[in-house]
């Protein structure tokens, strides 16, 4: 079915639906009509800020019609577009070019951004791109319309617009709230543990947009330490007198978190690292290390397949044994055992990072990340996040990578271009020690 | 001559003057060429500061030339175009909208996007097109360009994100400053003027926006008196013990002033006006009347015109004779020509502001604006405006405009739909007086 | 002993232990010398910085050897008192009352006032007199220098340099964190619990003085409910949905918290409600009436007393019966012993407050600071504060103090001229029937 | 007569004025015993609200009147200090010493220190002691009202509670207005010597006290500049293109006004030159010498007094006829003359500042207050003050005070303690070729 003809068909469906609270107030089919004519330059706020009250009070059916309303009414019309881009094609003078971009635009975009007129209408359009998103699962005509909201949420959430913000314990309460509820690493358990989060050899960063002004983007907490650090249950540990007062010089992001699903698909942590890092180099001209202590999310998963493959060079038949015992939930807590697969997990782990890949891009998402933002991977910490989620990820080992912004645009260029992984020697002697394994 | 063709032509030219100062620093063209590929996601921030660092030493020939790498290297491609739209005419679903949609937005939207990652970005971005404006006076063929920094900038300066801020005496004085310098219709003679406008009975208010934060974009200076005000240079005179302390029903807008060139043909003046009508009837609920005094700019531009033509119906033998004395720059001092003159003239705009047109909408274009608001003409005032500007436009006559809630809506319909023009009773039997002089 | 001879017996002792730590700082002693030379005016914030650092490293006998040498060394010379008190007796003119004042008023307020140059002056001094209090209960010699202390800190922290600062949810947490430390009324369980009471039906202000400025000195919890309150639990308890949208007219003052220490004796308590008041009607002009939810300290207390003595015409010996049950801890459990008791409770209760006194003023201190503050008794609940604290202090009752600022000077001035204790009528007609009862 | 006497006399004449407008609003006299009372603490905001509003509407008649209710109603009572006296010989305990501290600390400071309790408080007691010392210049009784008044002023405006800020040209336009009109040294034209003053080589710092925010309470203004300046006409010039990107070395600190005559008598003038000379080093570390540019307000004044004494073994014969035409308003445009008169004026002004005493002080005031600081004196500049007034102040020179940090404290106390008058090698070689000379 074409784009156009499915649109029809949904459209009568939904008209109905959204005219049912018609009575008092003007339905959002007329305000929609209203905010695109001439109207919305002259009572656009007032307009918008109905629209605004009456998302809020919409249930999911009527959420989905009033989103099918928006593909429906206010999609680029087809044969403008075929009428266009033949003018075009025939003229391809400015005129017709300008012509044609207006047609391919639409009306969407533009009402849009008329809703942004109401006083909360940025918070709502992230909002309603959220809903979008969990509805155009079942929906999947309406990822049409995402289109259009991924469009202009991520020129408006250009890095341009975004503050830094320090947060810490002097920072209003009800911005720390949503740290402890947003943070997606390593869980808080409350304002305790938030505190020692932001204590004075900690620092916590956060990107705010202008429009959301209670809504942190993403966050960033950073522990100040003496080395690079390999636990992340010691560095959420109570503070203790002694290391407070040691010298660091190695800044650990051990944890950042996006907060907003709505801007799903609009990347801030890269700004957000290398900003981060540039305070603190500021703050703290005796940091000498800058580097991550980062999950390895897809390694279990890799290696249950793995397992399953019985012709895999990678494990010998006495490992699969070994290995067999993973099962086991307690199995960390029996020191035998955890000193016999050490070695074998060290190893298969560096082999996940180094040689296992999705296209020709480590299969990694974490990895990924920090890749092509051009840090290289430190070192592979065993026994490093014992939380329930840590060994079911990845038998409990994270890794450190590491920022030094002389060498990141280097990296990245590497890891772009020819899908280099850089890594340290460490690392590259671990690399070599497998192959010499297998 | 085809605009790919123009394209071509102008390219090489440009590209050998950008690449002069390519020695030490990467040439502005390089940095384009890194922000457009994929290191703009990992090293953003820092190319784009060279990119605005670049722009700031670039004299006008150099700026042309930036402006034509724009419109020949970010141009979309029209070869990619036509065959997206070949495609999408064949299939006409999701993916072929999509691929032709990427294709007519072109790579230069993102370029300019990524320019605004700097700390000053947005300021450059409005310096750039403060620029490119002049500049495509004579390069005509650098308006293609404007096409993307008008929609971007539209875009980014969404109402939703302007902030409205009180202006007095307690604001800062570099923000102060601004107002002496952009005031266009009344001009300010320097501190003393700026702080009898924003003494206890008058009010300023000005949009900021955030990413340029000492720039106001537009402000409204306001005077809180007792009736409709009908000349300028009393509101503007010094402040007398008696009007001080007397009660005040009527706010009188008496200039609007747009500050940024670079974000000419984005409007703020509607949104303005409405919101400080409701700041002020905030702050003051006794407030009965909102109304400008406004200028009537093309007047006498008419007027002038219009006695050209001998054989106008409008003016009589003997008011040509009357009128003639006008070309003398001290008329309106010689009182009894001023009483001479008077009816003539005020006949003469009232005619003006009600029957002469451009199209189908009022010649004015001060008048455009207002009714397209949704404002009524309230009344025509005799001397007015007796500064050289004031009497050189509209011969000493001021307009008010007034702005009743209530009615802006209807008005504003009336006006845009029939091209109603709505006056007040006063100005409606003014209209029928003239027909029947007529 | 006179004061000179306790003073010189102290000092030799205490200089000895003040010197001990000379080797590498000047000795606090040298300090305060220096302070009080003329070096004071040109070293001065140095200088007072050195004591501060010192003071905050001083064991509690440290601390007293420091007090002990303001004493010694820093009070006013008897001799030289006399000697200008004979002077001004004979003389009786300005410079003699003059040389008189000085005499009296010594170097050690001086010397405090110039500890204040550090940058965290103020916070040291209120740090200091809470040691001072504490430490004197041992060395009562010290209370002569809590007297400057006072009148130095009375002085300085004077109403008109007070702020009043609205607390809620966006106040910043290092500031929260204090509210739950220094509730003393109805104790907070932890962040959960402030969380309500910052909710948008309860109020809370503080006030706080620009010296001292992330330590409040005293705070209010405001409910707005519909009618009188008259149970504490139910206003901690969570918000229910329907409760949240009743309309209220009555604001309940129900816990009051001085939170400095060091700041003892010098009253807040009035000052705050008083602007709270104004500040609420403000807000919400629909508030009818402004009462508090309050303990009543000492009932108990006097219950138990009043039951010892056996010819107490107050309670009959079926009473006495009754009430010695009260010893049970769970008796509020008992419904049938809660019935049978209430009506006794509540006439002594009534007899408490409105007859038993101390001098010619209620004995109850939170009654006498309400009355003083010109406040009536409005009402008494039962089985108003069931927690462990209530029940012991008065048997679970609370009483409503009522602010009616058009009656708050009458009410006043009948109380400090007449002692009269100014009830609602409904507290009259009870008070009529124990004189009846009795 | 004494003091009680005086009191009485005044008393009668003072009720009876200050009663007049007692008819509607209740008088100051009221207000006052009101405040004093136990209503004081009950209803004291208002009624000091009501004191300020009075006060604001006194003409001085009135002024003098209420100042003498202060001085008769509420000066200490000399019969109960004499009492209390007495009692204090006797027993010689805490308790009598503390009675008659009272008795003789009066009611007075009690009452001014209720009248801050209204929101304009502070800045009313500082109007307040402006308009008294004033008065008292006739009234002479008044200066023990002073006593009271300053002696809580300096208590209140204690270092420890002022905030240093920073004055720029981003600063509230009502800040900046009072520099212009403050500025007591070099006399500024208006807003645009203001700006130059605010510009990137200069820097400007205040004092402020929380409870008076809009009134600075003192402030200095800095040149950045490479060596010492001995001009200020050239540091007062336009900015020009090549001096603005040479480095700087020296901070010249050319000009020191107090603001508020209401705290004559209080000293802030060291504290801050010590503040910015700290917060000068930080932003500036590069920053070798911190030198002020000062007038010499006495040197003229002390050599007409000096050519009158024909005895003076400083002056030849010569030298007076030399010295005769110093008359001539213009003879520093004079060249041939200037160059003549050179070499005595700094001879003679070297002496003035080196050897003319007041006591066993120097005569200068500007020099005892920079040598009281620690500073000094480290170069006399010819023609370095061209405007009329520094030409008759002191022949158009100016003198470098040196505040070196580490020198400061030997310095003062070689000040204090032995007079001592500390100059730079320059200096004490000119002072020496004087005595040569003499």
């Amino acid at each position: 079915m074409k784009l156009n003809q499915l649109i029809g068909s949904i459209a009568d469906a939904g008209r109905e639906l959204l005219n049912r609270n018609r009575q008092e107030v003007r339905s959002i089919e007329e305000l929609c009509a209203d905010l695109s004519s001439s109207k919305g330059e002259a009572m656009g706020t007032a307009l918008a800020q109905e629209v605004v009250s009456s998302y809020e009070k919409m249930h999911d059916t009527e959420k989905v019609a009033f989103f099918q309303l928006l593909l429906t009414r206010y999609s680029s019309d087809p044969e403008t577009i075929i009428r266009c881009a033949d003018a075009y094609k025939l003229k391809g003078d400015l005129a017709s070019f300008q012509a044609l971009s207006v047609s391919v635009e639409g009306p969407r975009k533009d009402l849009l951004r008329s809703f942004n007129m109401a006083p909360t209408g940025t918070a709502t359009l992230v909002k309603m791109r959220k809903d979008l998103n969990r509805l155009s699962a079942e929906h999947t005509e309406l990822k049409a319309v995402d289109f259009d909201f991924l469009y202009l949420l991520k020129s408006w959430f250009n890095r341009g617009f975004l503050t830094l913000e320090t947060i810490n314990w002097r920072t209003p309460a009800h911005i720390l709230e949503k740290l402890i509820a947003y943070e997606a690493v390593h869980e808080m358990q409350g304002w305790d543990d938030l505190r020692r989060r932001l204590a004075d050899d900690r620092r916590c960063f956060a990107f705010f947009h202008p429009a959301l002004d209670d809504e942190p983007l993403i966050f960033v907490q950073v522990a100040l330490v003496n080395g690079i650090a390999g636990n992340v249950q010691e560095l959420l540990a109570e503070e203790d007198e002694q290391t407070r007062n040691e010298p660091f010089d190695t800044a650990i992001f051990y944890s950042i978190s996006n907060c907003q699903e709505g801007l799903k698909g609009i990347s801030f942590g890269n700004f957000l690292i290398k900003q981060v890092v540039m305070e603190l180099r500021k703050e703290f001209p005796q940091l000498k290390r800058f580097a991550t202590l980062s999950p390895i999310p897809g390694f279990r998963r890799w290696l249950d397949k793995e397992l399953k493959n019985t012709d895999s060079a990678l494990i010998q038949q006495e490992d699969r044994v070994t290995l067999r015992q993973l099962q086991n939930e307690v199995w960390h807590t029996v020191a035998s055992y955890v000193e016999q697969v050490r070695p074998l997990l060290m190893r298969l782990c560096t082999h996940y990072l180094y040689h296992v890949k999705r296209g020709e891009q480590p299969l990694d998402p974490v990895e990924r990340f920090h890749l092509g933002n051009g840090a290289r991977i430190e070192r592979l910490n065993w026994l490093a996040d014992m939380s329930p989620n840590g060994l079911s990820q990845s038998a409990g080992m994270l890794v450190n990578y590491c920022y030094e912004l002389d060498s990141v645009e280097e990296n990245h260029e590497a890891y772009i271009n020819d899908n280099t992984i850089v890594v340290s020697k460490e690392i590259q002697k671990a690399v070599k020690e497998i192959k010499v394994g297998n």
